[in-house]
């Protein structure tokens, strides 16, 4: 089946999980569409300055996939630049944030599975 | 827990499920980091006129979400022309194929999931 970008659902959230500013979320698969294997499968715009608030994954794992900008992610073990290319792992029990530090929008991919990291 | 870009690894794959020419694996998320949910997330750069050969998907689902380029998908419902942000959703029991038919590399993420789409 194809699902054509324009048909895709488009939300925007101002401080997710407590973040500041705003972002855009392209839901490209719903979570009927996942099957119950997962909750989120969407393309994350984050404008200038704005950020996805601290949060911890609890019986699921989530990746950041990092398409386009820079950003600062906070984890327990530090925190850390991210680049196009670069891919954020937290796994359930672990907490994550990201604030987008660039001149310019950021662009993810962000999946989350149900499943523990064991 | 973050993983560089440059420390992703990448196959060159060619003829992929009976498929033309040549394309490029970088691994998001390995096997064992999907905890069993999936078989397969990673970003694919085919090259001009290459393709993945018609396929069928048992068991599992997969998803095509366009990047870049311009790809003529086959499916059993029919062909179809997908451009950037467009996606491509194939349950178990069904089959497609992708061919770059564009001027430049086709990029897309690909994942499988281990589940029936019902």
């Amino acid at each position: 089946m194809i699902k054509r970008k324009n048909e895709l659902e488009i939300k925007e959230i101002e401080g997710l999980r407590g973040g500041v500013g705003k972002l855009k979320m392209t839901e490209i698969l719903s979570k009927d569409e996942l099957q119950n294997e997962g909750k989120l499968f969407s393309r994350v715009i984050l404008e200038k300055n704005s950020s996805v608030g601290l949060h911890k994954h609890v019986n699921d794992f989530e990746v950041y996939y990092i398409l386009k900008g820079v950003g600062l992610v906070e984890e327990e073990s530090g925190t850390y630049t991210v680049n196009e290319g670069d891919v954020v792992y937290t796994c359930d029990g672990e907490q994550h944030s990201l604030l987008n530090i660039g001149d310019s929008e950021l662009e993810m991919l962000a999946v989350v599975i149900n499943n523990n990291c064991n």
